[in-house]
């Protein structure tokens, strides 16, 4: 029995389990993998630190800072939520069960990717999953984005602040967005076939066989969509996103949310935020049960 | 002419610089002193620093990477905005004037505080400003909350977690809240003559010649109040704070405010985040300007 679980070892939730655990509440932090800092290379926008910073790094003083106040890391994928009887949240993971009075979910975003050869083995070697994030190390080069919606859209707006020399790969997909205003940009409509390089990417096939040569590729594939496990227990999402209050609650009582799962500005400053401030909250109820409780 | 000014240089300021900086946008800095953050000793609940950091180091940090990506800095006191013709914000501050196209307040808060001799010697060294922060470096020792007013009761109820050996000191004040919930707390009513200590703080000494120890003082005496410049040039506050929408804006056109003065969790963790979102609007703004010039 904990007073609180949180769901996810990335920056909401280690920053949340910080913050409980130092105010000496007993907290578990269940993740299932790394989750999306993993998956970049540097970070250099994030405050307090004047080099950039290997995200793994980051990730990995996150989860030490939180155990030094004795929040414990179990390693399980939450299938789904349940309100017990005594105001206690029931957490079902595909290993075991946990229970706990409050439940913070900092799962991040699942974004739904591309199945193409070579991807994975080039995250962070010239694949990135951010403008905002990753775009200002490839100005003036010759960049794809990947993804014909609206996200894409955003995400292409962003890097012609970056690079002139900008193309949008839709993989054969029909665009959901009006690409005629953005007049630098190359068009390429054709299905991918692979993505290929050496230490670095080096560039696209397609599936007619032709080549395309970048320096760097954008995912911004489909639509973002929150965790199955929401869907499942009840949590009301829209977008992709888990809809919050001004205190981080979801639309059932006792599970907030932080995060990129509830925030589209998917930064590492914001997330910390979010974490912290669904912290405060859980801990304000806490301290009030106890207060009842007496 | 700068495409922005930030108003302060701690958290909420050079992380704010950071985002603008690197999206390319001129961006100058103006600072009156090391602020608040300054005044603490060590930080460890900020997410990513395993080990606590010390505040001047993470303030040090933060105002190099901005520099990194060349935003201006420049140490001057604002003492009020105007907006002139063509959309432009002139500042002034005491040495000059500047101008820019949008002002990012980040200059913290100014807090009402005593003017007892000894308390500028042991800031840090014992004496503490924020119970959030601090509490946990005091955890069951003999502590003294110095104030009167409802932030006080707050500080107070945060304290209790930490220690139950806790002394609230009115300095002779009238109360401003009901005390008598709080029965382990000890009320001390009398004026405060000073605070002596060693290399740490070791107590405080009344006007009536009794001594009392403490381990730990925390200051929360009076309200914080936003600067003057904000009264003088009519941006909106409430209780101590710049009124800002969603966006960050305050109630005048092309200013927008961050961290301390707009927020009463004044945490490194929130402020960053505000920062960064004032930033984004602002990238937004002129990203429409540049368009609409076109």
């Amino acid at each position: 029995m904990y007073d609180v679980i949180i769901i996810g070892k990335g920056p909401a939730g280690a920053q949340a389990g910080i913050y409980l655990g130092r105010a000496g509440f007993k907290t578990l932090i269940l993740y299932k993998d790394d989750g999306s800092l993993a998956k970049t290379d540097y970070i250099e926008n994030y405050y307090g630190y004047n080099q950039p910073i290997e995200a793994r790094k980051l990730l990995e003083e996150g989860v030490e800072q939180a155990k030094r106040f004795n929040v414990e890391f179990r390693e399980d994928e939450v299938v789904m939520f349940l309100s017990s009887e005594d105001n206690q949240i029931l957490v079902k993971g595909l290993k075991e069960e946990y229970k706990a009075s409050y439940v913070i979910i900092a799962a991040g975003m699942t974004r739904k990717s591309l199945n193409v050869p070579g991807l994975k083995d080039y995250e962070g070697k010239g694949i990135s999953y951010c403008v905002t994030c990753d775009g200002f190390f490839f100005r003036n080069r010759k960049v794809a984005i990947i993804g014909y919606t609206r996200f894409a859209e955003h995400e292409l707006n962003d890097l012609l602040m970056f690079t002139k020399n900008a193309y949008l790969l839709t993989n054969g997909k029909d665009m959901e967005f009006d690409v005629s205003a953005l007049k630098e940009v190359t068009v390429i409509n054709k299905q991918i076939n692979l993505i290929y390089g050496e230490d670095q990417v080096k560039g696209i096939e397609f599936k007619d066989g032709s080549k395309e040569g970048f320096e760097g590729i954008f995912i911004a594939y489909g639509t973002a969509d929150a965790s199955s496990f929401c869907v499942k227990s009840g949590i009301a999402t829209d977008k992709g996103k888990i809809l919050v209050d001004d205190s981080k609650m979801t639309n059932i009582d006792r599970i907030y949310a932080a995060g990129d799962c509830i925030n589209s500005y998917m930064q590492v400053a914001t997330a910390v935020s979010d974490g912290a401030l669904a912290a405060r909250s859980v801990i304000e109820r806490l301290k009030a049960d106890r207060k009842n409780a007496k």
